[in-house]
């Protein structure tokens, strides 16, 4: 149901950004999981606000807190819960927004949609939440050692990557601050999101995503297959407008006879514009996708927009945004890639 | 799971292209509403092979028998079991395939997956499947008259439309075989995709869809928003490659400034870049979407492939293929939509 | 959801008694499993009416037909749809029914539920249901060739089988109409049972069942237990009010040091009160379990009842009517208990 | 799945009784549902260890943290997570426990499922676990204030309660520590429980559970009935052994013209032997059911059991336990039914 992703990898959340804590429930994970913490921590350093000039001022440890399912570093079969305290909640600072809907928010849905609200910092609707998607992707990390997932920021604006991801050094990725695979276009990326943000606006993207190494047969048709599901979990991400795998939407303008991936013996394949999947199930190939982010739809710049009573107000947005929320969704979009993989890597374990 | 789509509106199906039949149980469909038969068969048809000089030449009547949940025309609120049967079989037409794996196709995937396929028409992966889903769809359409689902053809290989979805003249859709809502570039596709056809080759394409009319408050944050079970559906139809809602990838090249939907006074917005949905929740305006699909994998062309040996084989497709899924996909994109809605406005029944 | 039960191995089911075919999905079922058709059929015939002169004297041959799932007599990992047709429906004779709630019947609580009734035969709510269990039940068995599951009759009325379990010969048990592993129990219970039909009358009973060689594992903490999910599926069976497993409610009246269960070096026990379970856990031991089915409320003698505007109205049960459910639901016990061994047995293939 | 109770109104829990906290996520509470707090931790209260002689002496606060979902009091439709700090851990005192298997505890089965085992206080397998229900259950009682749910103990080893509930003051109930609505043999069930405390002993009993004003139609056929709901709800209960609902296992020796509850004109009915349902949906009169609970496995008395290694070790429980479960399972049972009832009164919204 709404809270809750995966089918036997089960990650279910809570959390409003001004309330005491986010956190969730990780259910289904198999038991005797050595887990390493440290590495569970730097993966939401990744994401977490204040990381350089390029994202938000906000600042937030956020430091995850488990408190069952793991004894002596090791998972024991039972759920996971954990916590990340909230510590930068300065709720003053959004109590101009109490009766006001921003435009392009989940201010007005969610008021029709539930009758009430919590309008500090977008209260449920908050980016903040994919936090606890982290938390979830990187213990889903720990079960398949030999998948490889990275993400990229591919795009930023009209600042494409041109090269395949195959010509890239992923070494590079953490050593940008766009978390871009090509450090050239890395720079273009940070100067033009430098740029907006001096004009109190904001910019979109794009991320793609390689997971590599995933064995053959994963994938649940009919209706939990591979990409599908990996779609629904990108498309749970805040401000995400577009999936698409493979050759995506490059490949409807294709021919079948260009299109076609032909075999090697071994049931490699010649080429790869299937994404590494087939019917839904991984085929053994890279499995690749790209994932379009809209703006931020926070703007430090004046506009009119309307109350709950529907009167035209003037509102403008208060500091502490991303100019860009694509360099810290790339952890995100990995953490979603491995719970997805996860859930369906057990599932194959009862198929034959 | 795998052959279950819905969580309250619940579609579970079954068949392969060469057995008896295929079918399936619609759960959760409220009781007292009214079915017309007629409108569903003729969602049917709309589908079905054979219909006109650019789809496979393959008969199939696609006569859907309802076995329960249905009194007197109408529901009862209990399970709703159909089927269809496969009266065009034709199994021998698919000896030559028992040990090769198709390129392009999920034969490989499916081996290995369950260690056994049915190789007859693709089996279970055959896209026959999606006559179940129109099924399901026709009736889900039932429950919500208001809601107007319109998708057509957007694009043939590299023709596109070129105009708004709202200068178009929806009732031109179903007057030409293509289903493209511009009867001009209707005309160019038709005659692209007769081109590729007699090349032996196949094409891929667009479909975009409108939903209208849908109540504010539709969608369930946090992993069931609309447009990510919407982007589940559309990448459960074979061949589909890619998903974008609203101002999708091209909205990952914008600044905020030029993306955000401003307000009118009754909660409406001057633009619709958010095609409908903010935060995973309706909005009140027109949902629209895109999907991707590849050229079909099939081709009326000698290839080189393995078989299950990883031997070196030559195949070639046999007649009765589809050069353009799109023209018939049109109807499959609808009957996903009203389910997903469907499922989705049950629920929200449910939140206050 | 309320069609289907389970979660990995699931089984979807559609169908009133009165329409044209019964039937379901059964969605999870491991690929390469060889299916012995006569085995099912065989269940079938278990449960089937007018199997002898202590059940209905109704005629259904209860044929089960598989659609799909299936290849060479293998299951191929997809999913298994299956109808069976009702042969025998004489609509005419629940003419009678259309307005009337029968008492302790289910007629009045759907109307209100649904605000629609499918009057003939009771509709959706009659145990003809139950067929469809066998199906699943049946397929489930060839899963986990080492388990057996034995079910018999162990009261009807006042007459109780008064050894325990281990002191009978199941082999019995299919020897006597009443499926009682005690053959003098057996012919007292038949006895009764006819004295009780030639007064127009009903009767209740017990079934246990006993489930030997499940390995050590199987049931998931915290809300499917091994014993819940048992319970769950036994409730539901049509007339069925108590459940109890181990030392049941006797185990209520004890003292702790009377019930707990001493260890045996190799981890069995000395005694088995707790049933083959702890903490909803398979523990090795034999499972066994007690169900308890109230008299079936249609009668052969005249009760006043009410109509659906309030008035009293006096009416009769016709013919065709079991008087005592007992000895065909003994099949049906058996076919739920290996359904939730199964789906169990799978969850359990992905703990570790 | 297994740490998930409900399909709507949804409970998933984590903790351990020797971590640092154990909690949950209410998911699927509608919004705009004001709670009374104080309601909520007086229904912990009464769970809590601790509160009188017959109880375990163990002292727990149990006082709830809500960490979401809420705002001015009131529910926001969104997750509400929770958590309960653990206080009182003693870790140490467990030591004794970490090789060996207690008998008729969860011990041995947790350690082969999982291959690992967290044997502080019983980990996962620990009766701490239901003041998580408690809380999911008080909240669930905000949405139905007209519902009333009652459960009183009715027996304690022999003694039973022996009139029906409908002559007892349920007033009474909070009124003595073995929480029995009949205060004379409330007297009868403390000495007797006081007695056997003594001997290092404990014993088993029943609960009973009535709720009253349901409205007619809830409960969903064919598997989600709302007695095998319930069932499967309270069979979740550490050491329950069996239910029953309406007549039980009484009424497995009746005959249908005995059973059989005849309609008052306004589709009430003149005896309730139903229980309140009828094919698994409420018919308006009052749900009532037993639930039977085995004697606690821990005695204050040597006994012989194995370690890991399947040596022989002698044991012997440390104090701190209850002599009796049921007093202190009172509220859970209540708490259960509530959960179970919101959730299909929630799917009952969908229905027509």
């Amino acid at each position: 149901m709404s809270n809750t992703l995966g089918t036997l990898y089960r990650l279910t959340t809570f959390g409003e950004s001004h309330g005491p804590a986010i956190g969730g429930v990780i259910d289904g994970c198999p038991a005797g999981i050595e887990l390493d913490l440290a590495v569970i921590q730097n993966e939401l350093d990744r994401r977490k606000p204040g990381q350089s000039k390029i994202t938000t001022s906000r600042k937030e440890p956020d430091q995850v807190e488990f408190l069952s399912g793991i004894m002596d570093g090791k998972t024991t079969g039972t759920s996971i819960g954990f916590q990340i305290k909230n510590t930068n909640q300065k709720s003053k600072d959004y109590s101009h927004n109490k009766d006001v809907y921003r435009p392009s928010h989940a201010d007005y849905t969610y008021d029709q949609k539930y009758g009430i609200r919590d309008h500090r910092g977008g209260g449920r609707s908050s980016a903040r939440e994919t936090a606890n998607w982290i938390v979830g992707g990187a213990v889903a990390k720990h079960l398949m050692k030999e998948i490889k997932i990275t993400a990229f920021t591919s795009s930023v604006g009209n600042i494409f990557v041109d090269k395949p991801y195959q010509e890239m050094d992923f070494s590079q990725i953490e050593k940008n601050l766009v978390r871009c695979a090509d450090p050239e276009k890395a720079q273009e990326m940070i100067d033009h999101i430098a740029g907006i943000k001096k004009q109190g606006d904001t910019v979109g993207g794009t991320i793609t995503c390689v997971i590599q190494n995933v064995p053959v047969g994963i994938g649940e048709p009919i209706f939990s297959k591979l990409h599908a599901e990996l779609g629904r979990a990108m498309l749970s991400i805040n401000a995400v407008k577009g999936f698409e795998y493979g050759s995506g939407f490059c490949g409807a303008q294709m021919k079948g006879s260009e299109h076609n991936d032909l075999f090697n013996n071994d049931g490699s394949t010649q080429t790869n514009l299937s994404g590494g999947i087939q019917g839904g199930i991984s085929n053994g190939m890279d499995i690749y996708f790209r994932v379009a982010f809209k703006p931020v739809a926070t703007l430090i710049q004046k506009q009119n927009t309307i109350d709950a009573a529907g009167n035209t107000v003037e509102m403008m947005g208060k500091g502490r945004h991303d100019p860009c929320v694509v360099p810290r969704a790339v952890p995100i979009v990995e953490a979603l890639s491995a719970m997805v993989i996860a859930d369906l890597w057990l599932q194959q374990k009862t198929r034959q």
